[in-house]
């Protein structure tokens, strides 16, 4: 992976740039109601229902190399989201996009962890048709990795969650980007509990789900499988299904017993904070030769091949702040 | 129903009274990290995963005329539900008790809605044994009706959710109050769409669980049925269990199919945000001769009895301040 070293080496030139700056921003910054925050002093009002009853969706983006990747899939996704659940995206996708470029521009941030999230608003304040008025609040930060660098050079270990099950569709949709993490957050200590760094959830029906922020792939005989339901439409499957169409590899969305787990050639995780991670061990034991696979490889190189094609990237003009 | 109306219109007194005062605090107030604030500009850090995750537990007990009502029942069902989650109360017990008092005292207010929320804390932000510092946010308001007393007099109108299933326990643990509403806020929208006030959810399996904020009482041949499982153990059905046992009725806290709902001779709801709130039309239909029943009656007179009794309440000290 000639690739893979490049790309966390020229990463840790910026990173290490970053952390020498005295931008105000260079943690993070919010964008609430208007301002412009540093993070860590960034609050939101206690009586917005996003927090008082979980009530929101949100999307993460990242910034890779000074360009947003694929900016326009988050969007529509957050656009979808807050259709199903009848929430109102508060301002247009444009100025949206303005926003998230300034603030990227004047944090100096050149990799970033983006996020925007729309709440149904604050109790007992109501819009002139008597509805809730809906709230937006964003935020930027250095890039988060689910699998540190370090970590996808030989890959990571999962384990399948036993004492906790993915939350239906029929009890609240996963296709809606949501921050309601109680099964998600009790697998993670479960994980944490049996010395395994990620846990993948079943349905409670034997079939794989997603993990605690990502989505599973499977391979088996050069075919790659990944759950049709009870997951999100992650935007870095999309990416995946791209690289493995434009490389001839097979893409099966479909129902994936726990069972095709065990028996996989090759297995990966993948979400915006991170990309391609490669779990080399199962439940303890060593997933194929518990060496990262050929077609992980191949679809790791052409993820992170993505973040410099124009096709998928918009850049942030840096010098405009 | 000689009571309801004393116990309505000495409220109706408080509550005008409350309306007319000029104390900063008399619509709410906020305890966040030791400050008092008017709760409508109350904030909370954003970074914080009980708003990012929802990673947090919370609990609601409230005031009626100037008492605490079974507060020690609420505490350690707090205590409790943050041992399940792995989170630690951030204060003793009777300093948190010591505050609320305060806090009510300072508000004027006699008739209160009281939360306490605990969250995991803020994202990045680790102590001295490298765990999440937890954090607690507390505020009281004037007390909340899930049903207005209005509505209480004649009984409301509910529907059995087709649209949405409860969230099963071995995905999120309805026994830790949480504020993860997804599926309840998708029911109170099924429940407005077809002309009704409440939502009554299934486990999916056709048995009945919970609403949106309140456990569900079923009455059949003279005897109490109410969910045992996929439920929160509400202290409100503590108080309506205990009122019950005081009158020789049966309580059988079990499963409890959807079909006994439509068979049910009498239907309320309980919860601390409104008490016991009658059902008379279930899904359209009356339930038995569409009035309030006699056993709802005996449950609702024995239930605001408990308010004024020492034996479950603490008298809030209004002159100390
Ligand atoms: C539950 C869950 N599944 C999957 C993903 C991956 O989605 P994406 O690739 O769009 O980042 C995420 C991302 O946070 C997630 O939270
Ligand atoms: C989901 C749910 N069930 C039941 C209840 C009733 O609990 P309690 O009687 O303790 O107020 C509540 C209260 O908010 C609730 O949120």
């Amino acid at each position: 992976m000639a690739s893979m070293e490049k790309i966390f080496s020229d990463y840790d030139a910026r990173k290490l740039h970053l952390e020498s700056s005295d931008n105000q921003f260079a943690k993070g910054v919010a964008w609430v109601e208007g301002e412009l925050t540093p993070l860590s002093h960034a609050r939101i009002p206690l009586m917005d229902q996003g927090f008082l009853h979980s009530d929101l969706t949100y999307d993460v983006p990242a910034v890779w190399d000074g360009k947003l990747f694929r900016l326009d899939d988050h969007l529509e996704r957050l656009n979808l989201s807050c259709e199903k659940i009848r929430l109102k995206l508060p301002l247009p996708r444009e100025e949206i996009k303005q926003i998230l470029m300034d603030m990227v521009a004047k944090s100096g941030i050149r990799d970033a962890f983006v996020e925007l999230i729309v709440t149904r608003g604050l109790k007992g304040v109501r819009g002139s048709k008597g509805e809730m008025v809906n709230k937006l609040y964003m935020f930027i930060m250095p890039y988060i990795w689910v699998m540190e660098p370090e970590v996808q050079r030989a890959g990571g270990s999962a384990i399948i969650a036993r004492t906790v099950r993915r939350v239906p569709p029929g009890s609240i949709d996963p296709t809606v980007k949501n921050l309601q993490w109680g099964d998600l957050t009790r697998a993670m200590f479960e994980a944490n509990d049996r010395d395994a760094m990620h846990p993948f959830l079943t349905d409670g029906d034997a079939n794989l789900t997603e993990g605690s922020g990502f989505n599973i792939v499977l391979i088996k005989n050069g075919v790659l499988y990944t759950p049709d339901r009870g997951v999100l439409h992650g935007v870095t499957r999309k990416s995946v299904m791209d690289v493995a169409k434009a490389n001839g590899i097979e893409v099966r969305v479909e129902v994936v017993p726990v069972e095709l787990a065990y028996q996989s050639d090759e297995i990966f995780m993948c979400t915006t904070a991170g990309g391609i991670m490669p779990i080399t061990v199962l439940d303890g034991k060593p997933v194929n030769d518990g060496k990262i696979g050929p077609i992980t490889k191949i679809i790791w190189d052409g993820y992170w091949k993505m973040h410099f094609d124009s096709a998928y990237t918009l850049a942030v003009d840096y010098g405009r702040v």
